[in-house]
């Protein structure tokens, strides 16, 4: 008899799953359906930002596989078909057909929730005006370039200073829009320690972006048409005909919540390290799940495609019939912001402490190649250990070209639980075009070293 | 009562081991005299190559701190004095003063060698004529400079495609000079596999460098001068009015030898962790000891500033009364050459197999930064593991900007004994400008783990 695999949402996490289970399990064994509301299936999200700002010239660019090409691999892809409702008891989905306007009902034997993030809107006065933009998918993405291209905006604010609000500041820019980035938070890149954001609030400045921080947008402004014409903050009223919000993002869990799959206090679907709910036969992965810190030991919900590749990958190997399991996750991430390449990984010092770590703290100012290498560039390396041990807990890096993936070697440092003292001797690579003698990732280490043991700098 | 603390060489392992111990013991206490045969300290001799090219103008520039500048310290330097001679048991050195042309005998409480390591000279004919030069300190590299802002040379011949060779050879090319390299080997850098050495190959003749590959070289034709003017190989003569060597270093121990103090299988000199040799009050650190490979369990001699430096750091902090142990190699190295970074870490496969494992090897193509970003250029990225565990037992990487620093991933991964299976799902950072979703290093990790596993690709 042939099982039948249904996959809510065709981007990274469920594409992913449904590609590796057809891997593992013939379509004469396991027929595969997969529902996607919007009519893009395994594209970049993390790319939509470098299509506003034409650093992409073509949306299909971002598209890793389409429909089409899922199709042909065994995959039934349905693109403009929303599922509203699921019943874990009768083992069926209720389907809503976009473009025909009808509704069905489809029965499965493994369910697979992949439903991603969507943006947080806040309930504020006009934020539904024209010209206020989420941006969580491509079509999102394509809404809002066409409305660029259309409307020629002048004035942009951008609303949040996380990862998105920064790549959308740089993309506006790129537009030639003259953009405000509005934040309650006293610097940009709150995911960073105070410090190392202050450096990132320079370069957006140095971009030409305008900062108003420390203020909350209290409402939006709209002409007779309904079109955005002002965002007001505590300290003022700042003009735009357009809005973009980056204020983060939340788990898209409704559907499952609705259906009684339970949710965990971050608002994500509780999962297990196979990706399985804890209903039978319900599976679920990517931004719309809870995932478990390594460092902090507690539950996150952490919108990243590497995770939402790596759990789709997890749970179709297990739904193919494979055992993999999902390790969790400890927080990296990385963006480009103008020239500047930002990165962070395991826990800021404030959230250490909260997880119970006593700490201490090293930054060092360094280069990105031998001080008399040409080309070589400042870099700023800070790492948070546990006092005593001298256990890496956290690491953030803002410098030029080949600053961010030095984060790399902090992540897997921490993945391991390594001490700073251990991972100053540890034989990572030097030549002068790309490093000076003493990495900054190792000079930081050494200082939080000696900081954690109190031997002083 | 005072210690006296006598360094040997006044490079990267002495005149750290120097400052450290200065750092933790004040002059009161401890006396530091560092006898150096040259005239320079503390200089950056994996520099030179760019000091010939003239990619650093000044070779002031590649030294990171004066004789001057360790004496205002508390160190006495003194350059231009040679010890010639060990005495274990009365603690003393002699020390031939060149300036001078004197001799003094010199007493020690404690006594660290740091000699470095010596180019090998292949005992052909001809070889000690003009125009055939070492690399190995900085004076090497201004007398190499010198000779070709004097002598123009038209034809070079460099022996040897290691990385001294192929910096060398670039830096030649830069000098406008017609460059042949003749190696022995069927490929350059055969610290690579054999796959990875064909893309240098191909580099390099990229870069205008002929390749005389599976050559051995049988002497040098001189002039009536006493000039290079051809290189014999196995198969011809090439034309040459310069030749430099690259075929290699070894630790330069005859001092330490002649003293009695034990040489290992390596020619390195025997150490302990602290850096403290079989004999009491004797120190050794840097390119003239033998240490420990991680991941063969092998004693190695490896050549390399990064070893050095921590090596110079673990000596003088234990000679200064601290603690500290140096935890051994893992084989990373990393060089660059016209716009292709080279980066190895651990086992080749041949030498994984020779220490006894059984292995598989994965290689990718993939891309520096998501296909759709600009500015994404190839990386090839090749794992070694072990079969059955997938433990990572090496890797290489070849690629452009962006690529070599990637090493540490696998550098850090190895040094934890990290499975391949475990690294897939480990994470890393990842934004467009600087990898794709799945990074090359992943997915060559994942390719890995399924070989060892029996899996298939």
């Amino acid at each position: 008899m042939t099982d039948r695999l249904i996959v809510v949402g065709g981007d990274a996490a469920g594409m992913s799953a449904a590609s590796q289970a057809r891997r593992l399990r013939p379509e004469s064994e396991l027929e595969i359906t997969a529902f996607e509301k919007g009519e893009f299936t395994s594209y970049s999200a993390c790319g939509t930002p470098y299509l506003v700002g034409k650093v992409v010239e073509d949306y299909e660019d971002l598209i890793s596989r389409t429909p089409e090409e899922h199709r042909a691999r065994g995959i039934d892809v349905r693109t403009g078909h929303e599922v509203t409702a699921i019943d874990t008891d009768a083992r069926t989905v209720t389907v809503l057909d976009a473009v025909m306007g009808s509704t069905a009902t489809h029965s499965y034997d493994e369910l697979l929730i992949a439903t991603g993030a969507k943006p947080l809107r806040p309930p504020l006065e006009g934020v539904d005006g024209r010209g206020i933009f989420g941006l969580q998918n491509l079509t999102d993405g394509i809404a809002l370039r066409s409305f660029i291209d259309a409307q020629r905006p002048k004035h942009a604010v951008v609303v949040g200073g996380g990862y998105i609000g920064l790549e959308m500041a740089e993309a506006l820019v790129l537009r030639d829009v003259h953009t405000t980035l509005v934040d309650q938070a006293p610097q940009p890149m709150t995911t960073l320690d105070p410090d190392m954001g202050a450096i990132v609030a320079d370069a957006l400045q140095g971009l030409g972006v305008e900062l108003r921080l420390g203020e909350s947008v209290l409402g939006f402004d709209l002409d007779d048409s309904g079109h955005v014409k002002a965002v007001r903050t505590g300290s003022g009223t700042v003009p735009a005909d357009i809005v973009v919000l980056g204020v983060g993002v939340r788990p898209n869990s409704g559907l499952a919540q609705a259906s009684g799959i339970p949710i965990g206090t971050t608002g994500g679907i509780v999962v297990d390290r196979r990706m399985h709910t804890p209903v039978d036969h319900v599976w679920a992965a990517g931004d719309c799940v809870e995932t478990f810190h390594r460092v902090s030991r507690a539950a996150v919900a952490i919108a990243l495609g590497t995770h939402a590749n790596k759990q789709g990958v997890v749970a179709g190997t297990n739904i193919g019939g494979g055992y993999l399991t999902f390790p969790g996750v400890i927080g990296t991430a990385a963006t480009k912001v103008c020239s500047w390449e930002i990165a962070r990984t395991g826990l800021r010092e404030a959230d250490a402490r909260k997880a119970g770590f006593e700490t201490v703290a090293a930054t060092v100012d360094s280069t990105t190649r031998a001080g008399y290498y040409p080309g070589s560039e400042p870099i700023k390396v800070r790492i948070v250990a546990e006092k005593v041990s001298g256990r890496i807990l956290g690491g953030q890096i803002i410098g030029s070209e080949g600053a961010a993936k030095r984060i790399d070697v902090l992540a897997v440092a921490i993945w391991n639980e390594m001490s700073a003292g251990e991972l100053v001797m540890t034989d990572i690579s030097y030549t002068p075009a790309v490093g000076p003698v003493w990495d900054p990732v190792l000079q930081a280490a050494r200082i939080a070293y000696r900081e954690a043991r109190g031997l002083g700098t």
